[in-house]
């Protein structure tokens, strides 16, 4: 595959959401972004606070920005603060260093876009969003190392 | 119904999306907002141009905004268009006269969110916004007078 | 009187939402600004759109930053179009020149502050600031000539 | 109730105020939101310092943002300082991790809105927000464990 279609970036944000389901989390929100970090689908439980919409994309957003997943982006926001705080601004807040965003990426390591999780932990989100892309057949790169 | 539930919001979409579809319209996307105006759903098909988030959201919040659909705001718009072009700044762009941006109401007449679709004409648009809210027994609200 | 108080801004408030049900106008927000543009108090009615606090506040702003009620700066607004819609964008959307928005003045004409009323026509509006105002024995300047 | 009104909301912004009068407080601006952030009712002090309108608001808006109690806010951004100033830049400055914002929940736990203030310590503030919450039969979440 070279690029999400709707279908697919949709069965990944089901997958998701039913991940949360079975692990009892809170409620969720699930973004995914195509190759050019433009929305392709995000779903919304109704009980999922209002900020969710905005944090679940600009996890996915943040991956894409650096070509890393979200622990990876941990690691440097770590070592490099005063970097992140500035890409915060830069980005207007979508610099969100944390797991719960991850790459998508095809069999030969391509980059295809990314999904963002919010709603319960970090690493609660990320369990979801390596459910929701491997449920496709394609790599989950959350940036662990 | 006195809450709009992600399930409802999707099928109002996927019955929208198969319109546009249907009609054979231009790739679509389109956006549920909750009563608050937070998203609820989004799908863009994946040929439909990048805008076309900001475009369908925007749709869907300017109808909350002013509490009239899509085609009263364009009739006041084009009585009024200092004031739209205020409303435009003061919303970070968030304010859209145009037809597709539909409110969604129960058979109290309660407000229960928002539709907005962008990609093809605005007419065309709101006819797939039409199907979409209505095959779930509540009220599309397009501001025809 | 040299100063607005909570209470008195207070006054204007519940008077101007009374004059409204008296009158079968839709839901209102109405804001009063102190002399230097901040917030006194602000009520919406719950049934009330979500843009109603942005545009009562931004009506009140508007007469403020100029020095003139909003009848005014209707006026000016259609001769000068280019340089409001430059206001509007220097003021990110606080410039709104439509009746509505008025200032408060006390028995030596000095500015005290001003109130902003969105939700029904700009006419009805500004009908109901001009019965807050006054009922504190201030003076209402809506920018009439 | 499954809705606040505008006479509820207005009802624990006056005791709150009445609070803070009895304790002998700062002057203090308190603000109520709805269920999807918009204000329903905000009331200053006309002593009460200028940015205290927005503080207020933010406050509320950020316990609803993400569905805990301004001390839960607390809790997390001590431990996650860096996703917080994040979080800060994603809403505009409307992410007040500190007492003094709680959420307000029916009886059946549901979140009807949001209460924030400012003016004294945020301890203080958050006497006076437990006050006018509880004063109106409704439930005050302060993300206390």
């Amino acid at each position: 595959m070279h690029k999400l279609t709707l279908e697919t970036a949709e069965t990944m944000v089901d997958v998701a959401l039913a991940e949360g389901d079975r692990l009892g989390l809170q409620p969720l929100c699930v973004a995914v972004l195509d190759t050019g970090g433009h929305l392709l689908v995000l779903k919304r439980n109704e009980h999922a606070s209002l900020l969710r919409p905005q944090i679940a994309t600009g996890k996915a957003a943040s991956v894409l920005g650096m070509g890393f997943g979200g622990r990876e982006l941990a690691r440097r926001a770590d070592l490099m603060p005063a970097f992140f705080n500035a890409l915060s601004d830069l980005t207007g807040g979508h610099m969100l260093p944390v797991p719960g965003g991850v790459l998508i990426r095809n069999s030969h390591g391509e980059i295809l876009g990314a999904l963002g999780i919010s709603g319960d932990t970090s690493d609660n989100d990320e369990l979801c969003a390596i459910a929701g892309v491997t449920a496709t057949g394609l790599t989950c790169d959350t940036g662990a190392s």
